[in-house]
């Protein structure tokens, strides 16, 4: 079995500790780690595999040695970063929103779209948290019924905004209990017991860039075909997104169709047992590699349309674990060297 | 002009207290306050206009010398007292869930359907929060452009299940904060950094109760023919009620035409300023009176298709607030006597 030697770009932010632990625990035979990351934090040591390993800065001539390199340094530093690593004989997969939509760059969830991988150049696209919890859901209902249209709310977690975006709603949560004044400096107003209708930037068509990732993403993931309406929502929970979703579908389903298709589906829990109060929920997500499916019952108002909640870890399945499985996908599928 | 002897049933509950508020700030000429509640608050004072009053028990003889009952009491407490306090010649206008659907019983919203008083027998009764500040933002929308199709997810504060709920969103958001299990009593699972996809009973078609309460009355108050498929979601917020709301409709519109009708629309604030990231918020809806209104935006995946976000104090326009309302419009129709 080949072993590669692995770096992980962004080593010591949310996303980068949550790639380390999923890598630590993939099937991935790991030689050597390079975790990289801001020049305040090299020197310091991290632990992978009961061996440690020394952070080191990113830039030119830190790529000569690798043979993955995972990014989860943000979308500045990748669109900087991610060619330097690639010139220098790297696969990077990388987990920022700088390559998603660029042509040529293969964007990848190895339960829907696996088959892209086989074009790469040396650069893959995680994509969007929101959008693979979503697709993961998605694809194996439209393979069977074709869906039409998608009406989606989203529950987003603070978590998907970084480190500083958890420490946040802590410390506004314990203000407000204490009866005092919430301090906001991540989101542009509170986010502990509120709700903020608006994640990432506006656009000029009054949606934001993170509803326009759903809609584009899925178009180059699935189907340029499915509609796609989005609201993306940020709600003061600390892990996980949970997704309300409306379906419509070109052809009949029964629910029991649905179910079957979910028992069987890759990377899905389904958690529907309403008599038991069961139901996906973020607080029983976190840590978990599944796309929890639930709540699914008929939508009379439409033809051949299905209501769904859909729940997953987004530093996980959302981020980290998507990287490491493209990663072994890549291995797997034996695309590794170039 | 003349004035009312009210009383207000479960005078000291999360929904009295705010009524009471209420009814001092609007401009109800009130004879008299008779405060009803449990046998343990008895003997209680509350003040009401710079006078105190003193809370009794409910039951029978109670409503002899009173015009206008506001109940609070839930859905078991009205089924018994609400014909009592009738029969006794008192105007009921009831906030639970027990009468909103039988037959000749009005349900009004007043900005959608006060029409509706005119044939009441005495009980009137109050719509489900999550209802009323959906269609205070639909009714003049259907009236130019005819809705179609509703398709909509809720964020619900915990305060919609009374005071336990709030202070037991309090306590276990502690508890998370200090590294404890939290403790979950109201709900069947903790709230706290969590969204629970369920407010209320589950039915057999697999919706909650809730969720049916929004297709039902939304057909009872504005319209039969419009098709709601609803998602009901309770999130870690104390006050104020988030809607995600996506919109079908006959005719097409600009949203030029929509701002023109909001900026005019009785009980409703426009507040859709992506530029200035301003939105509805339910942190800002605390204590306001009004339904806000943003994040309008076409909806390009159906024809003639709007998103948008709706947010309202679901103790005041969605409980306390429109109850009292109701009371004012029953006088300014000259319905109040019997």
């Amino acid at each position: 079995m080949k072993s590669y030697r692995v770096a992980i770009v962004g080593a010591l932010g949310a996303v980068g500790q949550q790639m380390m632990k999923t890598l630590e625990r993939s099937s991935l035979a790991v030689s050597s780690l390079k975790p990289l990351d801001i020049e305040q934090n090299a020197g310091k040591q991290v632990s992978f595999r009961n061996k440690m390993w020394t952070v080191e800065t990113s830039g030119k001539g830190k790529f000569l040695d690798v043979d993955i390199a995972l990014f989860s340094a943000g979308a500045e530093a990748s669109e900087i970063l991610a060619p330097i690593a690639v010139s220098e004989g790297a696969i990077v997969i990388d987990n920022s929103s700088q390559w998603r939509m660029t042509d040529g760059v293969p964007l990848v969830i190895p339960e829907v779209n696996p088959q892209a991988l086989r074009s790469h150049k040396g650069l893959i696209a995680n994509p969007n948290c929101s959008t693979i919890q979503m697709l993961v859901a998605l694809k194996p209902l439209h393979a069977a019924f074709t869906i039409k249209r998608v009406v989606v709310s989203t529950y987003q977690a603070v978590s998907g905004s970084g480190a500083a975006a958890i420490r946040e709603l802590r410390e506004q949560s314990q203000s407000i209990l204490d009866g005092k004044q919430p301090v906001a400096n991540v989101y542009p107003h509170p986010i502990a017991f509120n709700a903020i209708p608006q994640i990432d930037v506006f656009l000029d068509n009054g949606y934001t860039k993170e509803e326009m990732k759903m809609v584009n993403e899925t178009h180059k993931m699935l189907d340029p075909n499915i509609l796609v309406s989005p609201t993306a929502v940020r709600i003061p929970v600390f892990r996980g997104h949970s997704e309300s979703i409306n379906l419509e579908f070109e052809k009949p389903f029964e629910i029991e169709q649905i179910v079957e298709i979910y028992k069987k589906a890759p990377g899905i829990l389904l958690v529907d047992d309403p008599a038991q109060l069961a139901y996906p929920m973020a607080i029983n997500s976190e840590d978990r590699y599944e796309v929890f499916v639930g709540r699914l019952r008929r939508d009379p108002t439409v033809q051949n349309g299905l209501n769904m909640w859909v729940v997953s870890d987004n530093l996980l399945k959302g981020a980290a674990l998507n990287t490491v499985q493209i990663a072994e996908k890549l291995v797997e599928m034996d695309l590794i060297s170039r």
